[in-house]
């Protein structure tokens, strides 16, 4: 099984399918980064997963759906109704109405994502963290950009509008205390063989799905091999180093070890340029990282599997 | 002022506005054949006024938007999504994604109707026969088409998806006794010079505008003229006479005027096919009906603001 953010998360599954063909995976979603638009709930993480595996995924751009359009965005926009700088396609905005839909009608989000994969057949089981509202928020201060000053943001509007240009002071997860895992996340987690990471985002993906109550100890108790999402110094893609600063960890393969620490990661796999990575009690290996095609990203499952097989 | 149905009101709305284009004309719209359709609101006939007044309507069809696509509407199918059977378009989506997220925000329909308008400028005052919820429902028993036997169904359902082809048993506007008009509608018909009944439904657009508690009366006490929807026992287009069918009323120009009765409509314009409809104390003129382009409606709408101040 494997805790996943969003586009880094879901390739690597994609490897992992190809890599283990027969293996029953479990993915459980990270939906920290959930966001209601135009009254619509979105979960990018989720839908990025199952667009991935599903075949309907915009691989050049590696979230939202191939062959897209943007006829309602537009529309809203001539109605003055925003937010612009999220970009929410025509297709996509069916699979939020639908959601919406079930969620309005009683029905949790674990149990909405199964429907919604009944139409993708994602090939694994994917299950959101939890079916309570989570959400990543982020205090920046952006009073020397000429902005409104120190304040709390929904994540996206950090990530996304702001492309985090403004450094972030600290990160919250709201609601998470008060957060039960889903139905089948504590289960599938101690039913597992083996706990991948993808490289995945450490503060604001895996960290997210880590923060529900109940769902570290669980992991924790099992073998468990992460992939770093740094290689020599920088992000493999995306902005992670951003998050890492906001929680005062630099952008290394080897911080970013020491913060999930010997008692959570047992296995760690590493790009070349970081095969001096040293954290005591954790097995590391160098390995090429790049997923740059089908291929390279099977290697690197497989690389993760043979050395959980090692460690368990 | 007038009362209005969907394409058959809108367009007449278009030539009185043409006719009279220094008055200032209220619309009071219908909204009994409103439904919640994939968690949306959609109020057909304030959009289809909306639409064909701001310049945004398919005019072949008369109904939903030009340059229409069905991305959003094919992707819900796929997720197995229904209804297939009414016809949302992208750009239509928008506006019922619009109108949802601000009823859901505590607007009621009515301002909701007005923030849509700021955007198509239809040069009416547009407002929604009442805030509350009611809706049209037909009673069918489709037990010889091999259907679920009698029962009642949404009028959209009847409308559209059937396309009135099982007998109505009766009609009903389900939660009329309990509507208030919406604010500014009693005052708009105190303070007009005249009422026009465009050429719409009489049972399911005027009769359930008048239906909700206060509208007739005030209605009533003003002078009316009325546009016959029929011509020469047929309904000029849709299928009104399959709604007159099922309160007990003849498809004819002369059968709706009494329907209506004189207390009611002062003024009745008729095709000159129906010149020989009479009723007692009111007012019958015949003149061309039929509404082939803008200057044909014009002159309508002309004809029967010159029947009203004959009248007044």
């Amino acid at each position: 099984m494997a805790l996943a953010g969003g586009i880094g998360g879901a390739r690597f599954l994609r490897g992992l399918r190809a890599a283990a063909p027969e293996a029953e995976i479990t993915v459980i979603g990270n939906t920290g980064d959930d966001i209601t638009l135009f009254g619509l709930r979105v979960c990018p993480d989720l839908d990025t997963v199952m667009y991935t595996l599903g075949g309907g995924i915009n691989e050049e751009q590696g979230w939202g759906r191939t062959g897209e359009s943007f006829t309602v965005k537009e529309e809203l926009l001539a109605y003055g109704v925003g937010p612009s700088w999220f970009g929410l396609g025509d297709r996509d905005f069916a699979t939020h109405i639908v959601r919406t839909q079930m969620l309005a009608a009683g029905y949790p989000l674990s149990a909405v994502t199964e429907a919604l994969c009944d139409r993708w057949q994602p090939g694994v089981r994917l299950i959101p963290m939890t079916d309570d509202q989570v959400e990543t928020h982020v205090v920046i201060d952006d009073s020397e950009q000429g902005g409104q000053g120190r304040r709390a943001i929904h994540f996206q509007e950090w990530w996304v509008r702001l492309r985090a240009s403004v450094p972030a002071e600290s990160i919250a997860l709201v609601g998470a205390e008060d957060a039960k895992p889903a139905p089948g996340v504590l289960e599938a987690v101690e039913a597992a063989d083996v706990v991948l990471f993808p490289p995945s985002n450490p503060v604001v993906s895996i960290g997210t799905i880590l923060s529900v109550p109940g769902v570290r100890a669980a992991v924790t108790a099992k073998t468990v091999v992460g992939v770093s999402p740094i290689i020599g110094g920088a992000p493999v893609r995306g902005m992670a180093d951003a998050c890492l600063t906001a929680i005062g960890v630099e952008t290394s393969a080897q911080a970013v070890a020491e913060l999930y620490g010997p008692e959570l990661v047992n296995g760690w796999l590493v790009a070349e340029a970081d095969s001096g990575v040293r954290v005591e009690g954790m097995r590391v290996r160098s390995r090429p990282l790049l997923m740059s095609d089908p291929e390279a990203t099977a290697a690197l499952a497989r690389a993760a599997l043979d050395l959980a097989g090692e460690l368990a």
